[in-house]
């Protein structure tokens, strides 16, 4: 298990959400809140976009503690970004800490985060390293389950004729959950998975909160439109305000009412040009055309 | 704030203490019982002596806490030794978190590990450095106050002219908190000092429990006197059992009713051929003669 | 590319393969003198035997140079064993350095490291996961070409029937060989493949020099049969001179003339009761019965 | 001894001077030519100003090699800045490899880096440390020379009563040369310094190259005014061409014929609005008035 962060929205500095609010994701490698264990210390990542610079996002990966590391103090102060994803790890037994088991991946222009497992993964694995193309595959460095399901995803995304950016990531998102789901399945052991992923490519981002636990409830997460801290100058924000700016959180960064659930079972999914939509996390019932299918916020 | 523990008898494998009882010490470092805050993630080391190969001790340290660190995992189950250091740390903001804070510190065939804090450390320390000698100045590589609290030790021990080696030790860590305290005392803002403090010289071993706070309890720590795990056949303890074996602890390791605790004020002093001994931790109103000061465990 | 050094005989200290010699294995990190880059900096390991306390071989890897690493200092000083493998890593582009892509990788009580790369890798590794049971599958947990010729031993010393352990490994080894040389064919693009491999069980090693570049020399390794400081007392090696100690090493660690090359194309076996052995690196024109195909030393 | 770079000039990526470059810093972290060991693999840092977000610049340092470690190349591709400090380190033998012990080192608004030694360092440190102030004292938090150097630096500059900026630096610069020649003098041992030093604000930089070694030669270091890449669309550098663009390195990181040597025994200073300037090294026979002192490039 773990906890995440992603933002979208106009350039904000990576403290607003690392480091500055009273349950920041620094916070919450310490002391989580809604996680049985409260420690997120097997390291961390964080992933941001500089379009202007680059057209790959960076990212910065560490094994050491989020709560520790200076470079991320550092990092944090003076970097802005329009699209931010940052990470810290509870590590499972199976795979070691080490920088290509650290969160975020990146495919290309896509950043993917994990918070959650996929059931009787030793079994899976293979099955599942077997049924995705070339390359797909050529993207696992590591051997944490989450980097695997990336690949599922990369698989699915790179099958899909969807034209519209953000659908496309959406419904490649909510395939892999399906095809993780049936692999699973497959193994006939019967455990569940948790799959709270984030997926962004620097304009777009998707982010699902899922379990298919029998009676069982997905790990939290929550969204927030708006400014954060809107009585606070901030440096990094220059120019008028800009509507659609979204944070999605596996635990409420600030005590402000304005944070809502994401619905359990739902995708969220951001553009910079319109307010957020739901789209059921899995792909099985959707309708050929996504647009019909999706629903503003509750 | 951390966390540490001593072993002084039979060789025993490294896992027995850092790994195997139910309230290990990597368990400490994730939920120490005893403190406010459970957490001992910032770095950890151990030290432990092979007389047989070495007059010097080894030294194995690393930033990364010590529930996660494969090494020390296959470290603990290989080594053995007849005197170990153990210590997870909490740093505190003004010292780093690099391998040279790290616990255990060396000097000679000397190791020292601390728990707790100098009072108005960085107004302290400039003095400290000052009233040190040249050879006990060369050896402070890092920023925390227990290493310079270490530094004290060395040029306490220079000094003395004591014969007897434990008493040697013992004398030197009841100057240096003699020390320490008209340090803080002499730059006035009145702060308490914390000075759980273990140093070794692989055949014997002195332990503080301390604080100068008024009213104030020191740090827990306590002793255990014999095998903690003898029913175990132990492939590390070859030969008949030895009567002096003692493992000190901030905080209990098992839940056997034979643990003790250090009694606040004392030093407990180790040696191979005899039972635990105790005197009090500040030197002040010593005798000249150390014999008549010491006292059997309560 | 990389450098390694193994060592059966009787106990000695780490350090003296290590750290001691003129052209020791740290020397080698830096400046290697029979590879064109003389640089290995990208991480190291060792891997050592304790039988008296566990079966499985203790592993300390780490992702900075072998070089500048004080618990390497160390352990190289106050550790002794009586089979003992250590490899400075350069790292290739497709793999990252992080501690799961340092050698020694360990399965059971085996040992295994690696100095040179599998031709086309990046296209042969799905076929050889896809190849491979799920033991050898399950043992993956890195990028490395290295690692995944590992997988390839264990699959084939799982499917032996050789009783002699020695010879097991052996076989295994060569089979391995073969296995890889026959994957790189079937993806076509006709690269050579470099196969120094050093594998141990802590009683006895298998090392190939190996290439089937056309016309090519395989990468440099050495041998020497007896103590490399006759001179020096030794408080690691208490005890009666011992006759079958043997160090093998991508580069002589000593100016001493005792050195000899292990002909291309061959595995040099190690066993504590005899001298080495030697037999062809490939298993295909082997003899049923490997005794026959053994040679004494040339 | 070590290699640096430092830019300042309109925004740059981070790229443009440790990656791109045919002899790009981390290119020298391998193979730099001008210094008999050719190898600065013992950790690195850089530092950047973002002026729009944060007063004082960032610092990320690592004890990794700059060749191999990812972050870096991450953060080269996506960060651009208009005032640069890069920096690859070869650690002496008194200091060890840890984060605090990495350049470039920050005080407020200052970074500081250093290419050389300190005459005689174990003896001069206590003497180094107990001439400065207190503030300059708290802001030691490692082991090494260059950064007991800076603390000289920092209390020379909060001494100083120089009205502009760049020449308050430059005489807190050659300040603290002399001091630490005066210092070193009075070890008695003879030993000479060499002090290739850089230090920015920002908006402004110093950088020494100086020795006092008799009839000996100062390490290398040159700079070059310019667009070091003017045939190159970047997309950080948008706007009309700037005029005072300068890179200061302690080897030439391209073979075009701009680079010029700074002269031995010389200062140069960099400002946004003006061409280099020169001044010497050692501040004992400046003129009360700096400004008469510089003299333009040779």
């Amino acid at each position: 298990m773990c906890r995440f962060v992603l933002y979208l929205g106009p350039r904000t500095r990576l403290s607003s959400l690392i480091v500055d609010p009273n349950h920041s994701l620094i916070r919450q490698s310490v002391h989580s809140a809604e996680r049985e264990e409260p420690l997120n210390g097997d390291g961390f990542g964080i992933g941001w976009y500089a379009n202007e610079l680059a057209p790959e996002p960076a990212v910065f990966r560490s094994i050491t503690p989020a709560w520790n590391n200076r470079n991320l103090q550092n990092l944090a102060r003076v970097v802005a970004s329009d699209c931010v994803l940052a990470h810290v790890r509870a590590a499972t037994q199976s795979s070691g800490v080490n920088e290509a088991n650290c969160h975020p991946f990146r495919w290309r222009r896509y950043l993917c985060m994990h918070n959650g497992d996929i059931g009787d993964f030793r079994d899976v694995r293979r099955k599942l390293l077997a049924s995705v193309g070339d390359e797909a595959f050529g993207n696992v460095y590591g051997s944490t389950d989450s980097e695997h399901f990336f690949a599922l995803f990369i698989d699915c995304w790179l099958a899909s004729i969807e034209q519209d950016p953000a659908l496309r990531m959406a419904r490649a998102l909510a395939q892999a959950i399906d095809r993780v789901l049936e692999l699973v399945r497959s193994v006939g052991k019967g455990s569940a998975s948790y799959l709270n992923v984030a997926i962004a490519d620097g304009d777009h981002a998707v982010v699902s909160r899922f379990t298919d636990e029998v009676g069982g409830k997905p790990e939290s997460l929550y969204y927030f439109s708006g400014n954060l801290y809107p009585d606070l100058p901030d440096p990094s924000r220059p120019g008028p305000p800009v509507r659609h700016e979204v944070t999605v959180s596996s635990e409420r960064l600030t005590s402000d009412p304005g944070w809502a659930e994401v619905p359990a079972g739902q995708i969220i999914i951001l553009r910079r040009d319109r307010d957020p939509e739901f789209i059921a996390a899995t792909a099985r019932r959707w309708p050929a055309r996504l647009d019909s299918a999706l629903r503003a916020a509750p």
